[in-house]
């Protein structure tokens, strides 16, 4: 358990390293040191150096890291080398948009497929995306080779699409239905809450001190990335 | 610092209380105990008696909680009895999803303006939402009353972004660009980062154990909102 949750948050911090020295390459820097990195993005200096440290050796003592280099190693290491296919399951207002935002993100993701139930939508696409219906998921999910299920339906329908994305055989979903899910532990299920979040700000905004316009003394802090 | 991260994840759990209670009164029922919500969404009947007897006496022992009153109170320590506007900076595809989405939550905020520097958009409608200019921002803010501010901008230009929506006043900000920014703290920032939750899943499908179909024996566990 321990092991694992350690290793979400390094690879958490790779994906950041990565899009910073993609933001770097862009710049036509070729190396690049920790304290730089950390300067330049609000990063700490000697977290990178551990987090990188920890899966092999890349920088080069008084020169740092050939920028190209360390790219490639972090996109090997996150498994972006490799192109899969992600489908979206509801195809309503959430999953509409998050088709259209994963087709243009520029990651190893392609969206493949989504799937609905309603007769209306079945065989219509979404950006040039078809929508299947959700009975034939298991078949077309396997036909194309389909590795990521984003759920995208109602609260009270996001239990039964899991259980049918864990016969499928797919291993790693994504939920943002605002509901706890029971899943197997085979299972990588990440849970983007977008209702969840909002409310928290609501919570904030509640407190006597957050809304009277006075500002106790900002102290800067860096917040870093928390998913 | 603990008081903050305590009260982050017992409000998260609340929000998700409220959610179930919500299901709960449309299938007409009055009453409800800790153990019937624990067992029907899978949460646990110790932690919800906690949290909610944190914020005061709401059950009554052998009867449970009457549904009504508890989501009312849960409304009002969340904050939700109170409408907020928020406002999204950056009308790109996602800025654009994001209106979309929020305009149809059934949530206490109101999308009430859109915000980009691009002369062609500026003036234009996102679902009766009109884009400003970026450079009114401060303006608009004070006079529609915005309370929130959503980024939605490149990881490039989101710290910039940041320091506007400081100076307008604005304490409650969501950010989906996916960097670590520079914050001030008397204001509370949330990131949500749709890439890096993909690239975590794109690393679980890159070890070996993931890729070759054979599943482990599956020991059901409970995913709760990690947000």
């Amino acid at each position: 358990m321990k092991v694992e949750k350690i290793s979400e948050l390094t690879t958490n911090r790779l994906s950041v390293y990565l899009r910073c020295l993609n933001e770097i390459a862009a710049e036509g820097a070729r190396t690049v040191s920790s304290e730089l990195l950390a300067r330049k993005f609000h990063l700490n200096s000697a977290q990178i150096r551990k987090d990188l440290a920890y899966f092999g050796e890349f920088g080069v003592r008084g020169v740092g890291y050939t920028v190209e280099d360390l790219r490639d190693h972090l996109k090997k290491i996150l498994g972006l080398d490799k192109q899969h296919q992600l489908c979206i399951i509801g195809a309503g207002r959430l999953g509409t948009a998050l088709t259209d935002y994963y087709r243009f993100s520029q990651t190893n993701f392609a969206v493949g497929a989504l799937f609905d139930a309603d007769p209306e939508k079945i065989g219509t696409k979404v950006g040039g995306i078809e929508i299947f219906d959700i009975k034939d998921f298991a078949e077309i999910v396997k036909k194309d080779k389909i590795e990521v299920a984003v759920i995208a339906v109602p609260a009270e329908r996001a239990q039964a699409v899991l259980e049918l994305i864990t016969a499928s055989g797919i291993k790693a979903v994504m939920n943002f239905a605002p509901v706890p899910l029971r899943v197997s532990d085979d299972i990588k299920l990440k849970t983007v809450d977008l209702t969840t979040s909002l409310e928290s700000l609501s919570y904030f905004l509640a407190q006597p001190k957050n809304g009277n316009g006075k500002s106790v003394k900002p102290n800067v802090k860096v917040h870093r990335n928390q998913m």
